[in-house]
């Protein structure tokens, strides 16, 4: 018998909890799921009440934790990501096996020798990004590799969005799957990548202006921005000396350049609290930012056109489209006293871009290779779209869940051997789990590959 | 006797010094100048011996801290502002009092009642600025209300400059006369300030781009750009219901154009380490923020054009001539490895617009006032330029030291007889020591006023 506990049962870990509870009794798993609120989870758990329990759980207490991890053989965290520490500490102290969907902090990574003596293994990055966007990684380098293929530029992008199904008349096409402050704050510092061998900054006033076209086979076309440290990702992909690399954040196309506006405008500023009321209306919140006052009795329409002219984008295009959507030149009342207009801007499209009960999310994720073999430049994508089921089982949780709960049936099976903090980066641990993601939940990378040019030397 | 402790002896003391040694025998005072490196004081004391000494000490020194605010009736601190909460509460257990040219901190304000009760005073905000310009401002505010007048727009300008005769070939016509980091992240959020009633916001990307044409008669013209709250000016210049209120800082014309293409470069960002090595040439540094890959071949015009048509600037215009003094498009390594771009640019300029001993800086002050009196509009200016004598006794080493060492001397004399947290806002404060600046330093504002239109209803 196993004794695996899931310490955070949060809207995210739907999926992981079902595939846990598929494989208990096949496995000869016991199953504790530690919430905050444990409430919710007995439904879920009903049926399945000979191999699994819900307890209540919370992080501030030390002595429950220490109690929790004592009584498990392997602990999986799907709690917010600063809380992994004294997790993982209790783990390795007590010997006991930790996986996670987080990236390796500096904090985790303290603890690989301490863990590598204790015998255990703390498997990291298993989610979906980070986490799948490895493992598909992994398998296209490691199969250009085995043909002798020597690759000089990699990219690879990922997001959570709207599925088609779901975007309506959004003209951003986009609701939050994810933390709504992360997605307003996205970007706000250098980016930095690496292009044709040298380094590439993109500061945060031009980062949504600088975005790369991607198409996606039968799903159309998004804009990728770059995330803040591409150059991180050279290291455990053994890409050390790569002239290209870059990550990016897809969104639909047309987005980046309309939250550009935005960013213009000021309006991603979590700086300074501007000591507005609560009942200030967008309409006189834009205005302030204008550098030429507009009449107080101006119209929508008027103070649109103004605000227009001011970002010189055409009244009738796109960008300004998206910005009256989010009724950024009515009398809407902000709706929150003295704050950033982050946080103001945060609350307007918390509702604007609120998932509805019957909306399906979508991730999409797609990775570009260029490559040099026996002389020839080829060009290969492998591209993945995950649509989600339904309110509970999103595209997002099953993407983070299906992968972590996999990882965790090898590490269960004692078929991950290497101890100390591990990521999915061998071929041993990505290669049945792209095989079991594949097979059973038809979550799989579509493959291209193209001739770019010959070689005229090799030729 | 009147036992003063003043708590800080660095450069910007000098002139506090002067007059503090000046008035001690006067006024029977008995000095201690503690610092944490004293022996750069010895000579300036020596001849001083019968009521000035100076003694070693270090504000983490809790004990020392407390031993000298004991042995003293005043103490007057000028510490890094930081360090003004321990001393003050000191001050208040010790029943002493404190004068300062900082800013009243929250620590300082929460400290208010108990002062009161202990019957001292907490001087606050007695320097330049904050400091000078409460009293000059006070002053014209307080004699247009004696006249009858109603205020409907005060801006207030302030900048630590170079002396016109020490601007030599320095196209930005500036050097550092203040904290070189300060300048560098100057602004860096959103800026608040009211124009006819209502709210106007700048945000960074912005503030530099927006400034106001400020002239001083003999001084030519300069730059005002906004600083972070203008809104926190009303309250304690009683102007709660003006509609146009502004504070600002001064640079020379063309200054504030020169660095926005710095902003818009990403060179001010102080949020990410690039990774870079020390050796990183300026050029290479600037050619990675450009969207198009420039030769590695590019002569230094080569690279400058690149970045001129980047930036939509002409590459003679005045801006590319200042960012090309400053050596960006050249071989000179960046000298510091794994830095924000922030600090290498602030690593740049602390060479390039380091003060040379036989510099001379400049303070220059400007409020502009707009009010109605009997029907009549008025425009009316105070305009203050203040030059350094040496590289010890500067401008702002005089206009910081000397209003602060006049309010102790009012404080010591038992003049000040408000107790708990003051600032210099009220005439009994302000007018003797705006007399003395003028009769004894020729420290004096100059004041213009001009019909600006008759109203039509009144006339």
């Amino acid at each position: 018998m196993t004794r695996i506990t899931l310490l955070g049962a949060g809207r995210s870990a739907s999926s992981l909890i079902q595939y846990l509870l598929r494989y208990a009794p096949l496995e000869n798993w016991q199953l504790t799921v530690a919430d905050v609120n444990p409430a919710h989870l007995v439904p879920v758990l009903a049926a399945h009440s000979e191999y699994a329990r819900a307890v209540s759980f919370d992080i501030q207490d030390e002595a429950r934790l220490e109690n929790l991890v004592a009584g498990s053989d392997i602990v999986i965290s799907m709690l917010p990501a600063l809380f992994h520490g004294p997790v993982a500490r209790a783990c390795v102290r007590l010997g006991r096996h930790l996986a996670t969907a987080s990236y390796v902090s500096e904090e985790i990574r303290e603890l690989h020798a301490e863990a590598q003596q204790a015998g255990i293994t703390l498997l990291m990055e298993c989610g979906l990004d980070p986490g799948l966007d490895h493992m598909s990684a992994m398998a296209v380098i490691e199969h250009i590799r085995a043909r002798g293929g020597h690759i000089t530029s990699f990219k690879s992008y990922c997001g959570g969005l709207l599925a088609p199904d779901s975007e309506g008349d959004n003209p951003w096409k986009y609701k939050f799957t994810w933390n709504p402050r992360n997605v307003v704050l996205a970007g706000q510092s250098t980016a930095k990548y690496l292009e044709n061998g040298r380094a590439r900054f993109i500061p945060y006033q031009h980062l949504f202006a600088r975005t790369e076209p991607i198409e996606v086979p039968g799903y159309g076309s998004f804009d990728g921005y770059a995330n803040r440290d591409s150059l991180s990702y050279r290291a455990p992909y053994g890409l050390d000396d790569i002239p290209t690399i870059l990550r990016g954040t897809l969104r639909r196309a047309g987005y980046c350049a309309a939250w550009h506006a935005l960013v213009r405008l000021g309006l991603t500023d979590d700086s300074v609290h501007i000591g507005n009321t609560a009942d200030l209306p967008w309409r006189e919140l834009i205005e302030s930012y204008l550098p030429v006052a507009v009449p107080r009795a101006a119209s929508e329409t008027e103070l649109a056109s103004q605000c227009a002219s001011y970002l010189n984008l055409p009244l009738a295009g796109p960008e300004m489209q998206r910005l009256q959507w989010l009724e950024l030149f009515t009398d809407r009342p902000v709706g929150l006293a003295d704050a950033t207009p982050a946080q103001l801007l945060e609350r307007l499209l918390t509702d604007k871009w609120q998932l509805q009960p019957h909306d399906h999310d979508m991730i999409v994720m797609q990775h570009l290779f260029e490559f040099v073999l026996e002389g020839v430049h080829y060009h290969s994508t492998s591209s993945l779209v995950v649509l989600g089921d339904d309110a509970t089982h999103t595209a997002m949780a099953k993407t983070v869940g299906l992968p972590l709960g996999m990882a965790v049936r090898r590490l269960a099976r004692g078929e991950v051997r290497r101890c100390g903090v591990v990521i999915p980066t061998s071929s041993d641990l990505y290669q049945p789990i792209l095989a079991e993601l594949a097979a059973d939940y038809s979550i799989r990378f579509e493959e291209t590959e193209n001739v770019a040019s010959r070689n005229m030397l090799a030729s």
